[in-house]
C-alpha cells in the first residue's frame, strides 16, 4: 500500500512537473511559467533563472529515463562508485529575454563528449510563438566524491547513458564553444573583493553550485554596462570547485584591452568585432555607444589566486533587435 | 486575432501554473513541485523557497481575481493613483520542510487589516498527505511610487478588494502575529557589516524586494545553529525601504540575552521558553543542548544605523520531531 502511494506521489510529482520524453525518449521537454521572483526591475527573466531552468530539466531528465539514483543527476552505477557529476565548461546564447508570465518550453538531450564526458545541450523556446530564444551546451566528467579528484568514466556509467546519447548540436557553431578563453592577472580592469558563499550557494553535492557563480560573474561588470546594455552570450570554463569557506574575488576586463591601455568601458576596448569591420573603425556616429561589447573574467580564490573560473560574456545594446 | 492569441497565451499561462480560485472564489491555490536549485544541501526547501512561493501566489491571487493592473501585485485603482503595495510585517511558521521532488499546495486569501491596511494569510500542505506544513500571514499597505510615503488606501481601492474579503486567520495564536520585536543595538552579538544588494535583488518596484532580507537575516546566525537547527518561525517588520546603493549591517542576538551577558550562543540565553518552565531549570541532560533556540535580529544601514528590518527567529534541533 505504501508503494502505491509511492507511485502515485511520484506520478504527481512527474505530472505537476510538466516535463515528458519526447523524439523515442532521447528529449527531455518540460514547461516553465516565468514567476515574480525570476524576473529583475525590468520583468525580464535573469541569466540565472535560464540557469536554473537549464540545471532543473537536466536533473529530471536524468530522472524521468530511469537513470537517477539518490544523488544529484548521478546514475545508479555513479553512485555504486561514488562518482558525482562535475561541470567543465558551459556555454549558453540568449536572444531574447521572456518575461513575467511568459512560458517557455526547454529541450535537453546528452552525448558523447570524448572518452569521459558527456555533452548536454539545451534549447529554449518560447512556448507561444514556437520562436528559439536561446541555445547552450555543457560537458560534464565524474568525479570521486570523497577524493574530489576526477576519474575516468567507467564503462558501466557509459553503457547506462549511451543509449540516450543523440548526436545533434543546440548550438549554430560547435566551433565558438571550444574557444580558449584568456586568463586575466592583476591588471584586470574591475575586479570585486571579498566575495564569500552564503550557505545557501551550496548544493546536494557539498560544493558552491554551478549556478551561484554566475551572480559573481555579474557583479564585476559595470552597473552602466548592466544598464544600457543585456547579456547576448557567455562563456564558462569551471577549473576548481569552491566550498563556503573560500574568499573569492571577480575580475573582468574589456575582452580587446591589453595591459596598460585602460580607457573608458563603455567606448574603448570592450567593443565586440562586427562582421563589417571592427568597432573602432565604424564607429556609431548617433551616440558614441557601441552596439555590443565584450567581457573577460576571472574568478579566484584571494588567498592565493588560485583559479575557480574564467569566463567570457557578450552584450548587446538593449531594445536593440537582435541579428543573426 | 492578436486578441484571441493573446487570450489563448493567457490561459496557456493559467493552466501551465496550476493555480485557481475555489471556496466561492475566496481562495487561491496554485502546486508547486519543488526544484533542485531551490534546496539545500540537506535537500529540504530553504525558508527562501517558501517566501518565494508565498509572494508568487499572492500576485497570482491578484491576478486571477481579475484586479491586478500592469504593476507589481497593484490594482487598476492603485495605478490610477500610483500607489504600490509595500509589506509592513510577515509571520511564518514551518512544521516540516518539503524535499526536492515533493508536490506542495499553498492557499492564500485576503482580509482587511484596520483601516488602510489588508491582511494576506497563507496554509501549505504537503499535497501527497494533506498534512498543513507552513503557516503565514502578513500586513500590506499602500505607498506613493513617486512619493515613497506611505498612503491612506483610497475608497476606490477599498472596494476593489473587499468583495475578495474572507474572514480566516491561518495562524493558530492570532496574538504571536502583533508581539513586539525588541531592538537590537550596538552590544549584539553577532554581526555581519558591509552587506550589499546586488542588482538581481531589486524587483519591479524599484527596491529590494522583501524576499532578500531574509538572506541577510539568516546569514548573521551562527554556522553552529544552521547545522544544528532548523528555523521554526520568523516574524519579520519592515521599517523602511531599501535600494541598491544602501550598506547594510546585519545583527542578532539570543533572543532573552541582556546587554553584558554574553555566554555561549548554544547554551546560554538563547533557549526558548519551554511550557513546563525554562530551558535553564530543565536542562537536557543528555546532551546539554537545548531543544530550541530565539534570536532576535536588527537590519540597519550602516552609515546612520537607520532601521531597515527588526525580526525574530525560532529553531528547533534538527531531527526533533515537532509537537504542538
Amino acid at each position: 500500500e505504501q508503494l502505491l502511494a509511492d507511485k502515485m506521489d511520484l506520478s504527481a510529482a512527474e505530472s505537476f512537473r510538466q516535463g515528458r520524453l519526447v523524439e523515442c525518449r532521447r528529449v527531455y521537454r518540460q514547461t516553465f511559467v516565468i514567476r515574480s521572483y525570476e524576473v529583475g526591475v525590468d520583468k525580464a527573466a535573469s541569466i540565472d533563472t535560464f540557469m536554473n531552468h537549464l540545471q532543473e530539466t537536466a536533473l529530471n531528465h536524468v530522472w524521468m529515463s530511469g537513470l537517477a539514483g539518490d544523488g544529484f543527476g548521478a546514475t545508479h552505477g555513479m553512485i555504486r562508485n561514488d562518482l558525482i557529476w562535475v561541470v567543465t565548461c558551459m556555454r549558453i546564447e540568449v536572444d531574447a529575454y521572456p518575461t513575467w508570465g511568459d512560458v517557455v518550453e526547454v529541450d535537453t538531450w546528452v552525448a558523447a563528449s570524448g572518452k569521459n564526458g558527456m555533452r548536454r545541450d539545451w534549447l529554449v523556446r518560447n512556448y507561444k510563438t514556437g520562436q528559439i530564444i536561446s541555445r547552450a551546451t555543457s560537458t560534464w566528467v565524474t568525479m570521486n566524491q570523497n577524493t574530489r579528484r576526477l576519474s575516468k568514466m567507467p564503462d558501466e556509467v557509459r553503457a547506462e547513458i549511451s543509449p540516450f546519447h543523440l548526436e545533434r548540436f543546440s548550438m549554430k557553431d560547435k566551433n565558438t564553444v571550444t574557444q580558449k578563453i584568456d586568463r586575466l592577472d592583476d591588471t584586470a580592469q574591475f575586479v570585486q573583493y571579498g566575495l564569500t558563499p552564503r550557505r545557501s550557494d551550496l548544493d546536494m553535492n557539498q560544493h558552491v553550485n554551478n549556478v551561484k557563480y554566475v551572480g559573481w560573474v555579474m557583479e564585476s561588470v559595470p552597473v552602466a554596462v548592466h544598464e544600457k546594455y543585456e547579456l547576448s552570450s557567455m562563456a564558462l570554463e569551471y577549473r576548481r570547485e569552491c566550498s563556503q569557506s573560500d574568499v573569492l574575488q571577480s575580475m573582468c576586463s574589456p575582452a580587446s584591452t591589453v595591459p596598460g591601455n585602460e580607457g573608458d568601458v563603455e567606448v574603448n576596448g570592450a567593443g565586440c568585432s562586427h562582421p563589417a569591420g571592427s568597432q573602432t573603425s565604424i564607429p556609431d556616429v548617433t551616440s558614441h555607444i557601441p552596439p555590443c561589447l565584450q567581457f573577460t573574467h576571472l574568478l579566484r580564490l584571494q588567498v592565493d589566486g588560485a583559479e575557480i573560473l574564467r569566463g567570457r560574456t557578450h552584450w548587446r545594446l538593449r531594445d536593440s533587435k537582435h541579428s543573426d
